[in-house]
């Protein structure tokens, strides 16, 4: 049984290049008591693993040139020292990007086949569907008839916004990067209206779409779609700021229009948050998703990149806005 | 008894001149039930104002160009058709600039000479008080230890703020525009460092003052200073924004950097407001500012301009950063 993992092999400056990763053979450790042997189905390739490319101080520390990618995966139990895991448990949990991992039970969660597909434990029922779920509900808080202008409304968090935005009676916008994108936001999700914003004209397609201005602004992307959307807040609107893709990958600090302005003239409230804040609710976000899902209420995409050696590819294409809701490496 | 009132003549491009008001004589005009004649003592001039002389949406409508311009007023009761008031009565409203204003009696509130001089119904006691009290209690929330970073430390809601973050247990940082204006605020309101903007090192010397960086910033200022105090922000920072001053003359929005990643990765929040949404606590926040000062724990300065014709100098001044704390103009 060999092993094989993907280091950090140097710090990317700008967009994250192969070079900056490297595949090894890897030893397999031996297993102590509460441990878990854990076989990858499935690498989740997240956004916000860019800002531990960088140094310096970020949601998590920074990974250290040679360590190994962590990230959430999906596996399943192949040899287990703790009694809570059985051989075939479907498990995740942050793990390395590594064939196999040896895992504490307690850094472990089962993941049920049966509720849904194991790949939803990284997409809308794990943290792209809690960091929906929160983000929007506690800091956003959405009233009926309200309109909720989604950035990055076409990735797994995104489009989980769009949904239960709609399901609380929202009016609501989304701002993706392609028209078919946008067709599967409106078509498949019942999104009112859906921006690209490689559009020459975005800031009038917004200001059109937001015709009674925007109450929530739920924010995965940051610089230029967010000079666009600020301009039309709502007294007492609430603005998320869950990611800023568009800014990973500068070296400093990008300029704008200072909008404090905005946030002044309507006692608007701005707030970044990360989802490990919500741990303690985290089975409460769960089981909501999962009853909308089982409802239909709630509907997710998946792009699926096929092979362990390509999950750098399938990170590196994060940036380049290739995938449609969760991307994903399958691996086995 | 002849009436004189100042006009808002014309919409200042930039900074305000003497040009955007006019000086008028005025009739009174008849007191009807329920009002009351008042003979203006002290005008307050106030940053804000400066929003109501552009055009479109800010907190307040817009003055239309020939209207009388207004803020706060103390002024004394010289004849009434209210019951509630008497002939020598000390009254505080948003009243005209004008020598007499007509007054309906729900408009005003008596001001009680014995519990401070009757200036601080401008001051302290009145509107900046009230904003220093709630934006930095309620928004801001400051705890024992904070450190706690103020803009526009030397105004009249700056310097009020300094002294309830100092009341609270907070290291307190005050930033104005003047080496006197920081003697002042670290000699007699025992501030714990006080830095001048104009200073080529600010953002070192914020930096140096903030060493264990910063969980309350409250902006009366915005733009480069706020550029500085942004990337210290600590894990949960609160940031009230009270004020822009330094962008209230420009005439499209500022470019600066953007600092949604800062929000992002502190998990910070920035919330704009405007003291008239905190208007049914009004007298719990007068109550204990009051006590305060009763116990010397609060202290205040006023700047003091004398003449009615005077007034559009002196609100002119406030963008020089010509007053140590509350700017009043003296009439009779």
């Amino acid at each position: 049984m060999q092993n094989k993992e993907i280091r950090f092999a140097s710090r990317p400056a700008g967009m994250p290049t192969l070079d900056n990763f490297e595949i090894a053979v890897a030893e397999l450790p031996q297993l102590n008591d509460g441990e878990v042997l854990v076989r990858t189905l499935y690498i989740s390739v997240d956004p916000y693993l860019r800002g531990r490319m960088r140094e310096g101080r970020s949601y998590v520390p920074p990974f250290a040139v040679g360590e190994v990618i962590m990230s959430g995966v999906v596996g399943e139990v192949v040899e287990t020292r703790a009694p809570a895991f059985q051989s075939g448990d479907i498990v995740t949990g942050m793990l390395g990007w590594r064939l196999y991992n040896v895992a504490k039970a307690l850094e472990l969660r089962k993941v049920d086949p049966r509720v849904a597909p194991i790949t939803t434990a990284l997409g809308v029922l794990g943290m792209p569907g809690l960091t929906a779920y929160f983000g929007l509900l506690d800091i956003g808080q959405p009233k009926e008839g309200e309109t909720v202008v989604v950035s990055g409304a076409a990735g797994a968090v995104g489009m989980t916004v769009c949904q239960i935005a709609k399901i609380e009676g929202c009016r609501t916008v989304g701002i993706a990067g392609s028209d078919e994108k946008n067709r599967y936001l409106t078509k498949e999700l019942g999104v009112d209206a859906a921006i690209n914003y490689k559009d020459a004209d975005m800031r009038q397609a917004v200001k059109a779409a937001c015709r009674n201005g925007v109450d929530v602004y739920f924010d995965n992307v940051g610089g230029e779609v967010s000079d666009a959307v600020l301009p039309l807040l709502n007294h007492g609107a609430r603005i998320v700021i869950c990611g800023q893709i568009s800014l990973y990958n500068l070296d400093r600090p990008d300029v704008g229009p200072r909008f404090q302005p905005y946030l002044l003239v309507n006692s608007a409230l701005m707030k970044g948050f990360i989802i490990t804040e919500y741990a303690a609710r985290f089975s409460e976000g769960v089981v909501q998703l999962a009853k909308w899902l089982a409802l239909g209420k709630l509907k997710y995409a998946e792009s699926i990149v096929e092979g362990f050696e390509n999950t750098p590819h399938a990170f590196i294409g994060l940036f380049r806005g290739e995938n449609l809701g969760k991307q994903i490496v399958k691996i086995a």
